[in-house]
């Protein structure tokens, strides 16, 4: 069944080659602006309707950044390719010896003749699902504003608790990872707990928070040299931040969690430790590595369909030294990329390229004004790696409009120590308080 | 009780009347600050963490402007005012006789020596309750958020929809309600639909959306002198928006409304008609008027008991020549400061001030350079009415930041025509076809 979603009632009759992507994030997008010129038709799925700038994504959970400055809708950003529909839909089956893909419960089979998987991936819980309740971890706006509500409701609920060990808790935040999302997750919070809340609060003293962040391994930050490694601990630590390394969290609850044989009580913690790919790699039917992702072929096409591709953090591939490209977003474009350039030379009958990830540098913000990155083999650190930091993200920003957004923001943050961004919505004291109390309630009696 | 969230502890030896506010809108935040410098302490309660600049909400719910871009953090607000606690809580009930309110389910328990009730107000569904669910109305952070939710939404599903019929009702949007939420909503559309969308779909044309605005009396804007009533229909006429006065609502389902007999399928429908005051206004055990607001004394307080007032959309009051007077941003802000006065002076043993509603002044826009304005008896309509318009609501909106960054928002939308927080969370188009649908079966069955 060829619906007629997927273009304008004509297409039975339209002899281009049918390209279906799911997933308008980094990769789904770079191989839909790759294929602008191909002779073919492109449906792009994605759940929701807007492309997510990733890496700025912990500003918004630590109310730097509006969810719509990092966001921008993925058809404006499609408007002028005319080989291009965009679909919000949400993709519940693959049939990839069939050529299909089913969108919302069935009620709509989408026929393709190539086919990119780019769903991206979600936390993994080192196979405690049951974590994910206390712990959130940050992909996508909606987990950005979880972190956000339950970072500033632990202000506004322990400037009410009447007994001492409930306000520490209340004031104690633990990041379980030691990644780039979790060293830049902790080094916000000291500014907002020192500077933004300054003298709001009759009853606690937010600079007493605790902030700790837990890594299973030998140093944080393991994707750098282990000087820039020692570098963003020593700078954490200097912004009061506690850095345990070969911490291995063994519980998560409502109480908070334990961590190298200790117990630590916290009302908020943040995951940011390890990848899950989509669910929809299953489909394909073919063998995933245990992060759930699908090793591919060197042309990124899955083993046994050529016409199917993998991108992204779903996808399982390795640099030319034999190591495991990461999960990181300029991977996700060159995968995308080299996905639509592959399927135009299928398409034009020419031979396809293998994958080759080059790596651009990486880059790790630590609070206001440092930073730690590895750039074409330069070591840098301090000021002048933070504002290559800056210069990197407000370049790669996509959409005009948000980097102007962004960077008056910043100017007005880094100027006044003020969070602009101060939004709780969608849950109050009293329900953070129950739903914690009856989650701890449900606990004890298990 | 006097429970000890109220001070730092001390308080029971603290001798400063308790004066607590429910409300942290425009008339409980302006008696708090008009209260700064008198000797007694402030508990203000409100249920979010943030003060609402309402005049621009309809701007959230188009798209414009971002939820925190009108929205402070109260306590920020408050900082300086070492007078005045401000605590994150609902507010479930007041005993008038026994001096106290009860927070979060009766968990904690407040005595008060003054209590200013400025609990705001809801939209009035002319009894029938059941009519919100397909027609949301616009009074806070969580509407507006649900307004842009099925406002962007209608276009995704228009998008993919296969039936004619479907996809008309799709691109339709009712407005109920000619007051100035109503007129400045459906002036919004256009500009969305004509313009931010253009090029972005390949099956729908946005600009063939029908908007319609309803009002059930003479004409719309019945606040204004008959001739701006008249300007403000010809600009929303010129802009595409079809204006219907005299048509009453009787219907609104899942399919649309049925107004002046005349059933509309459309799948968005606003709600702009109404207020019903906080059900706490029950609570006092006074009697109501028809909108369930208290009538009070002179002085704002509630008959029968002197050290309770009403300020803002929960109270009634009637200007010097018996009119009633309007549920306005400046009558609220008025009405706080006046009982914020009482207070101080009935503290001081001096006598109480009556009430006095100044109007400043009568303002609504139309789309995007037209307003209509009675200002100090002057009549204004056009590009200087907007401009009037502008100036008025930047100098108001609360809090630097904010005004920076939607001055920024504003001249960016204004110079490029596109729209910065195209931002769909909570939901899918799946979710809102289904919803749709199975609210349509169970009309169907009943």
């Amino acid at each position: 069944m060829h619906h007629s979603l997927t273009g304008t009632g004509t297409h039975l009759a339209d002899p281009r080659p049918h390209v279906v992507i799911v997933g308008g994030g980094f990769a789904g997008l770079a191989a839909a602006r790759t294929l602008a010129d191909a002779p073919v038709r492109i449906t792009l799925l994605d759940r929701t309707n807007h492309h997510l700038f990733q890496p700025l994504l912990y500003q918004v959970a630590t109310a730097v950044l509006n969810p719509a400055d990092i966001s921008v809708p993925i058809r404006w950003l499609l408007r002028k390719q005319q080989n291009a529909t965009v679909v919000m839909a949400d993709v519940d089956r693959i049939d990839p010896a069939d050529k299909t893909v089913s969108l919302d419960g069935g009620s709509v089979l989408l026929s393709f003749d190539f086919l990119l998987l780019a769903a991206g991936a979600r936390h993994a819980y080192f196979g405690h699902p049951e974590w994910e309740q206390f712990a959130p971890g940050l992909k996508n706006i909606e987990d950005a504003l979880e972190m956000r509500r339950r970072f500033l409701l632990s202000f506004e609920a322990a400037e009410r608790a009447s007994a001492v060990g409930e306000r520490d808790a209340l004031l104690t935040f633990v990041i379980v990872g030691g990644g780039p999302t979790g060293v830049e997750l902790a080094g916000m919070i000291p500014e907002v707990t020192h500077h933004a809340l300054k003298g709001e609060f009759r009853r606690i003293d937010p600079s007493k928070a605790r902030v700790l962040l837990l890594e299973g391994g030998p140093r944080i930050l393991p994707a750098f040299p282990e000087e820039l490694s020692a570098q963003a601990q020593r700078d954490l630590e200097a912004l009061g931040v506690e850095v345990r390394t070969n911490c291995v969290v063994t519980t998560v609850d409502a109480d908070g969690v334990v961590a190298g044989g200790e117990r630590i009580d916290a009302h908020t913690v943040f995951w940011g430790a390890g990848n899950q790919a989509s669910p929809l790699a299953k489909q394909l039917g073919v063998p995933l590595d245990r992060a759930g992702r699908v090793s591919l072929n060197a042309d990124l096409s899955v083993p046994g369909y050529e016409y199917i591709f993998c991108a992204g953090d779903v996808a399982s591939t390795t640099t030319d030294d034999g190591k495991p490209v990461p999960a990181v977003a300029p991977a996700a474009n060159q995968m995308g990329e080299l996905v639509g350039r592959n399927i135009a030379h299928t398409v034009a009958g020419s031979s396809r390229e293998t994958f080759r990830y080059f790596n651009k540098g990486d880059l790790a913000t630590i609070g206001r004004h440092k930073a730690v990155a590895v750039i074409g083999g330069a070591k840098l650190r301090g000021l002048f790696a933070w504002l290559t930091w800056l210069f990197v993200h407000i370049l790669y920003l996509v959409g005009m409009r948000n980097r102007l957004t962004v960077v008056v923001q910043w100017a007005y943050q880094y100027l006044t120590f003020q969070r602009g961004v101060r939004l709780i919505t969608g849950t109050t004291v009293h329900r953070l308080l129950k739903a914690s109390k009856a989650a701890n309630d449900k606990r004890r009696a298990a």
